[in-house]
């Protein structure tokens, strides 16, 4: 783990140098919450993203794709409360209004503004509210604004989801900190990720794209709780060099520590939004190994950790190794039925495709934990993954009913 | 739609000629209900099946594989309270067991009686007491043993699954009756799907499977309540020709009425399991229009019948055509958005992507409704299909919790 040493960690929020933030509440949502939150960069920041695979795109995710061609940015707008998705032509004329309202009274280039929306499907903006929420965000803005901002862009999320690294480059102090939301609902709508990461180091663009795609291929595209991918899925990440760093790129000494500092940040991010997935209680990675391919072993993780009758076991706190055969089964992973192991941590529950003969007893207690580790040997070739998962309760289904 | 003027329907098992049957409590189930089944026909019969395509199979599905290479049958035994998965060379040991001593008790040749399990996956069967259900279920056959045997085969089912047709073939009265159990759970375990066909009409054996693989297409293979494929379906057709007619194919003047009564019989039994999955409160008809190909309208039903916001969307009797949309997305078919229209029954809920305008209150009156149709055009081509679904309630996790 080159470079770990080198890195503390903080569950919080901390605006590298350069960066601004503001959360308000402009009545988005039916309550006061806040629902508007404003990230300012006061120079270019060089800017990498992700965003969703779903054909079906946010009008806001559109304009992201768009803004992304140019590689710099000043900051993201972000509403929750209304997804601005399935709005057509009005949806990308109001989100680059937000753009174009934003810059304005920020004093930056619109075209540099990035925006993100969360919520409902299918309705248009009430651009009164979100203009009015812009014009309260903007004055709000300040360097200790981070903590708003994170709770801004919650929705039914129960609570915010922000990590913070520091680290050196070039001997300089530099700051990796990060807010996102995770798989929550509002109103009886539907999921949304959304993640923004701000750093203080200058880094080139095209490597802090590259760090960035390899990053969430590890973290927020191993998780899920419910297999319904969004419309609006979205991680930003903006580097402004305010650190004074010579810019990073895979040549730099520093890289492999930054690229790892990277990583973990979104892993940390992306198992945050699991434990606070909708109703979820428990925390499961998911192992294969041993699959014929690579693909394989996708395919049979998928498989396992999106199966509701393997979720729904785990809510009962019940190591039932059979669903877990059957949801492998039926997987589009090959899968030789007496080749399989089967080990709740370290217990092993099947063997060959066999029951091991531990204990009920001692497999509930792994299940029982609040996280645990379920690893799948399908002794087939050398294919692996993991992926993070959770349970299914009664509490999901009251939550998206 | 010819001849389903000479079908006439009941709900209900009537046994056709030279059929016996019997349902009989072998201590598997907790309580003390029927947990065996038995059918047996007095005269060969050609023999029909369609099993689940689990990688992972029971050892009773693998053993009615083999059995059906000969394409006749005498009769089938049955138990519920254990799957008989998992369970390697004993558990294949054990079914062969069964129809072994069913074969010796009953009179018949042991390699023509098939076996199922529904059940309890990965424990081995107790032998003491499925042979002990074995030597009560023979001397209880008898011509109204139907309506036992179908109550013998339920786990989580809260009420059997029955349907008869009467029908006319060269003249003679024919009769094709059913017996099936859903998609319940047994213990913390996993759901199987089981019918058994019978029938007096002579029907040449190869024109039987073509039939009934057709017909299950259409009906078994088009329903889904979890998204979870058993290791232990299993469809089983028996036709004993006791009728007298000349053997059915499909030169013959009346297999167009029998194969509609065939296809019509496995749609009713297939439609009961849905609307009596566990937790089910709604059966939803997802009908997709103008998919590029027939696979991409396949892709398309299965990912919004299959999604579980979509569903619990419904729990909720909410008309949430957003996370249809989003399901649309997400799924391996091609998918514009600009061109989607959803109707909730007759009213457009969405038309070109975007919202139809037709009020929620009138879209929930719909969504209220024990069964209603989602038709989705995505006016991209020609493909079509239909898959019948259902609501996903708390009640559903509290099963299988």
């Amino acid at each position: 783990m080159t470079g770990t040493k080198k890195i503390a960690w903080a569950d919080e929020i901390a605006l590298p140098r350069g960066f601004r933030a503001s959360g308000v509440a402009a009545g988005l949502k039916k309550d006061s919450r806040k629902d508007m939150a404003l990230i300012v960069s006061d120079r270019p920041a060089a800017v990498a993203a992700t965003f969703t695979t779903n054909q079906v795109q946010a009008a806001t995710v559109k304009l992201c794709r768009a803004r992304l061609a140019c590689r710099t940015g000043r900051g993201v707008i972000v509403n929750s409360g209304n997804a601005n998705a399935c709005t057509g032509a009005q949806g990308l004329k109001d989100a680059e209004r937000m753009a174009q309202l934003t810059g304005e009274l920020a004093g930056i280039p619109p075209e540099q503004v990035f925006v993100s929306s969360t919520g409902r499907i299918g309705v248009q903006l009430p651009m009164d509210k979100i203009e009015a929420g812009i014009r309260a965000a903007v004055p709000a803005l300040s360097a200790e604004g981070g903590t708003d901002a994170s709770l801004a862009i919650m929705t039914t999320d129960t609570r915010p989801k922000r990590v913070t690294a520091r680290l050196d480059v070039d001997g300089k102090p530099v700051i990796l900190s990060a807010l996102a939301k995770g798989s929550g609902m509002i109103e009886p709508n539907m999921a949304t990720m959304l993640a923004y990461i701000l750093t203080d180091a200058a880094v080139e663009a095209g490597a802090l794209q590259s760090c960035l795609s390899a990053a969430v291929e590890q973290s927020f595209n191993r998780i899920t709780v419910d297999g319904d991918r969004s419309t609006n899925d979205t991680v930003l990440f903006f580097a402004n060099g305010a650190a004074g760093n010579r810019p990073l790129d895979a040549a730099h000494p520093d890289w492999k520590t930054f690229e790892h500092a990277v990583r973990e940040l979104t892993l940390k991010l992306a198992l945050k939004m699991v434990e606070d997935g909708e109703g979820v209680s428990k925390v499961v990675t998911v192992r294969v190994l041993g699959a014929k391919t690579a693909q394989d072993a996708e395919w049979a993780a998928r498989s396992v950790a999106n199966s509701l009758l393997v979720k729904t076991s785990w809510a009962g706190e019940y190591p039932n190794w059979g669903r877990v055969m059957d949801a492998l089964g039926y997987s589009r992973a090959r899968v030789e039925e007496d080749k399989v192991d089967i080990t709740y941590d370290q217990l092993p529950a099947c063997r060959g495709g066999l029951y091991a003969g531990t204990t009920i007893d001692d497999l509930k207690r792994i299940v029982r934990q609040k996280a645990f580790t379920l690893t799948i040997h399908l002794n087939l070739g050398a294919g692996e993954t993991v992926v993070y998962t959770c349970n299914c309760t009664e509490e999901y289904v009251r939550i998206n009913m």
